[in-house]
């Protein structure tokens, strides 16, 4: 079966101009095919703020009214994602960007409303994975952002994680996928202030194990719940660390598997 | 030869929502395959005020610096493109969104300095017609914003018309292409204020003749050079007029031919 990368990058790399160029250089060096798919959130705030768009969150999550919808797709479809395109194709790297609506590739239902009204948020129902093998067979590196679409010409925010988590599950009917989470820590960490503290290998039963001891920080929960439901979908392995690891020039990193 | 249709639709059409929605209906409504082009100029300025981004205008033409390439980004890249994206999959057609760095589908360089420096404007040196008809075959729409990149990761402003106008020159190798300009008018004019004063049929003989009777208004002389130059690098026809022209519902709209 043909290997597949599906890379997420953080948005604390995103946002400092000289990493992310780092990290451009270390996703362009992967061998094809490959998927990059990023956030973009607190420069979304920072332009929200410029506009006098109200930021408001709950847990942690963005409430998307439409003006916020549309700062969203400005930033990460636009600003964001056409920066790393460009600067793709700079290092020789075909990519194209999209959002789940291009080639209809992502399709999401608007978040019901239950306790919190989160606005034009999108829950992922499905991903084209033909689609976008035939786009990787013509040798393109597909570019997403942090946005779906409902199939009515609604353009819905949704989480960069979910995102790769749902395109790496979609796409491991066709290919070996390997997820790779980079962000500005070296992994899942015993101290979560000391990088040299990285657990390396984590199945099913290191992890009941880590939650059991509440090793796992409130941050890393949800990130780890992600990758555990990409791993029962069928997706090979999981990493999680500096975008380093996708160079295999450190070992330092966390690696998940079932 | 297969029939492909190049689309142009002006600044007025985007910025109106019913105008924008009426046009992605006739444009849906095409045959495959096709290809959308779109700016958003007036959408970028409204952006600009509101960031207190001075904008520079010399001879119609935008000054580019780095805040102004970035507000044209998330606007036309952003904003305008994902709308019309999302937009057409609500109608069943399978667009993806493009700037030119997508796919390295249209390679420009910086507009050199001579009187005047335009900063980021890019003059359009490449399509790559392989690419974009490899999309068409599977199916894709594409639709462009008027955003190029010089290959080595900036992204440049440039003039919609003309990227209309260099793509259906690059797919003329391949297909019989029909290059349509939709505005508010209903074609070229007799009299500007008449929408029933259409020159149905313009060919060289006639434009020469129109030139020299003064007919052609100022605004209209850049964008029949256009025609003229699309013609002569192997484009089928030109067509301008109001979206409707589209359908074939109208026969009240200018064709032009060499």
């Amino acid at each position: 079966m043909k290997k597949l990368n599906v890379v997420k990058v953080g948005g604390n790399i995103i946002e400092k101009e000289e990493d992310l160029q780092a990290f451009l250089d270390a996703f362009a060096a992967l061998p094809e095919p490959k998927i990059l798919v990023h956030g973009g959130g607190k420069l979304a705030t920072q332009l929200a703020e410029r506009l006098d768009i109200p930021v408001q969150m709950t847990n942690g999550r963005r409430i998307t009214d439409a003006e916020t919808v549309e700062v969203i797709t400005m930033v990460y479809g636009g600003k964001v994602n056409k920066s790393i395109v460009a600067g793709l194709q700079a290092r020789d790297c075909n990519a194209i960007g999209f959002s789940g609506a291009d080639g209809n590739t992502i399709l999401s239902v608007k978040r019901p409303v239950k306790d919190i009204d989160y606005g034009f948020v999108g829950d992922v129902i499905a991903v084209d994975s033909t689609m976008i093998a035939n786009l990787l067979s013509i040798g393109i590196t597909p570019a997403f952002c942090a946005i779906t679409h409902d199939g009515k010409g609604q353009l819905l925010n949704t989480n960069a994680d979910t995102i790769a988590c749902e395109l790496a599950i979609g796409l491991s009917e066709k290919y070996e996928v390997t997820l790779n989470y980079c962000f500005e820590k070296a992994g899942v960490l015993l101290d979560v202030n000391d990088d040299n503290s990285v657990v390396k290998d984590i199945n099913s039963e290191k992890y009941t194990q880590l939650l059991n001891d509440k090793i796992i920080a409130d941050g890393m929960l949800p990130k780890l719940e992600n990758c555990f439901y990409a791993l029962k979908g069928g997706v090979h392995q999981v990493q999680l660390g500096k975008p380093e690891m996708l160079k295999n020039t450190i070992t330092n990193f966390t690696t998940l598997r079932l």
